[in-house]
């Protein structure tokens, strides 16, 4: 299957994922961020607060891809240690951002940008700032790596802000047909339709929702009139087999 | 810090988590059961359906790890290709597992276990079945790799069958104090119970849930009277800044 030009890795920092206390979700509200402008996510990886293992890992994943974005990590406590990590990545010095230092400073009240605040502004030398809509503290940039933090709401709000430095490929598009069936029924007539359309991705997904049972067809691809030669193929071994297409 | 004796690594395998189509639930669900019997989860990975990122990725967490659990592609369809690349990566034969056979034979009605549904229990030679108590089609193990399905209520309900596979070292403790305070109140204080208290994985995340604004200190240890400790030492500065214990 063709890859698509743009990619990019997601990295997601903390034990608190890593332990089960704490549902991700910023990788699905990443993920469909960047598919929306162009980037295929190629690869997420969870790993622990350690500074080695952020250190090596992210400089695997910078390497491989065009993008990576890094979540969690940034705030004022001893276990927030991804810019330094970061700065250690890139063999850059870690210090206080000047541009950083002035907007906390104002958006604090006066005697409130205490040493554990200002620490949210230590980052690797010449890092580009993230701005931070929802409360205060700035994200970063050092060449393809986005820096953002791990509270979801935070993060999300933080992305319009970076979307201009983003360079993506064309959108993927998808397309999804749910079937009242089971994935075995429609297995060989679905390989068949992947065979004679290497440029779509074609993914079966069984659900259970809501006491209903079937099967979503997901078709994603750059090229719509692809999706769409796909889905007539698709419909037509539906029709065939009268297998009922519901909503979902 | 110490690193406890026993660790995993959880490789979920699927377009559909890299898209932001579906939000993964499955590493919640596995770290929080290898917690419970004594395994540390040390990464994730999220990986695509592609037969050689699957084969290359396993290679290198079987090797570093004691335990590692897969989810996702192992249905009938064609993008379920995790036993084939398990086979691969282990140099062993992609074959019909014989007592897999049996189960589904006698799971389904007569004439309905076809072509797609035989996929299901094409295995690498030897495998030890999971057995699947939801919906018929067992799992399989390879040495240390497990290998489950990606459906939730499914791949839940298979961990019980193989707990008693697992040699986990002892439980891993946690204690969660919750405070109505900011993170840049108490970072240095926090810091230094962290430096005192080098066996406990000291933990400090934000939250903003129903109105309310806080801190959760997770403090994490396989010996709950270093947590006890480490406890009456965070309460200690706690109470200096006079700052409220909130119910979380």
């Amino acid at each position: 299957m063709k890859d698509t030009k743009v990619n990019a890795a997601i990295l997601i920092i903390g034990n608190e994922i890593l332990s089960g206390r704490t549902q991700d979700t910023n990788t699905s509200t990443l993920a469909t961020w960047l598919n929306s402008i162009g980037v295929k996510v190629k690869e997420v990886r969870v790993i622990p607060d350690i500074e080695k293992t952020i250190v090596d890992t992210l400089n695997v994943l910078r390497k491989e891809n065009d993008y990576v974005f890094t979540t969690g990590g940034i705030g004022p406590t001893h276990d927030d240690i991804t810019a330094e990590s970061v700065s250690k990545a890139f063999g850059l010095k870690y210090e206080i951002h000047k541009e950083g230092y002035k907007i906390l400073e104002s958006y604090y009240k006066p005697g409130e940008f205490n040493e554990g605040r200002q620490k949210m502004i230590w980052m690797p030398e010449n890092a580009e700032l993230i701005l931070n809509p929802t409360s205060g503290a700035p994200g970063f940039s050092v060449e393809n790596v986005f820096c953002l933090p791990g509270v979801p709401s935070i993060m999300k709000s933080m992305l319009g802000g970076i979307t201009n430095k983003i360079v993506g490929g064309e959108p993927i598009l998808s397309k999804t047909i749910s079937l009242k069936t089971v994935e075995s029924e429609i297995a060989n007539s679905l390989t068949k339709v992947q065979d004679n359309n290497k440029d779509v991705e074609i993914g079966s997904y069984p659900f259970f929702h809501a006491g209903k049972l079937g099967v979503s067809i997901v078709l994603r691809s750059e090229n719509q009139s692809k999706i769409d030669e796909c889905n007539i193929q698709i419909l037509k071994f539906v029709n065939e087999k009268k297998i009922e297409v519901v909503e979902r």
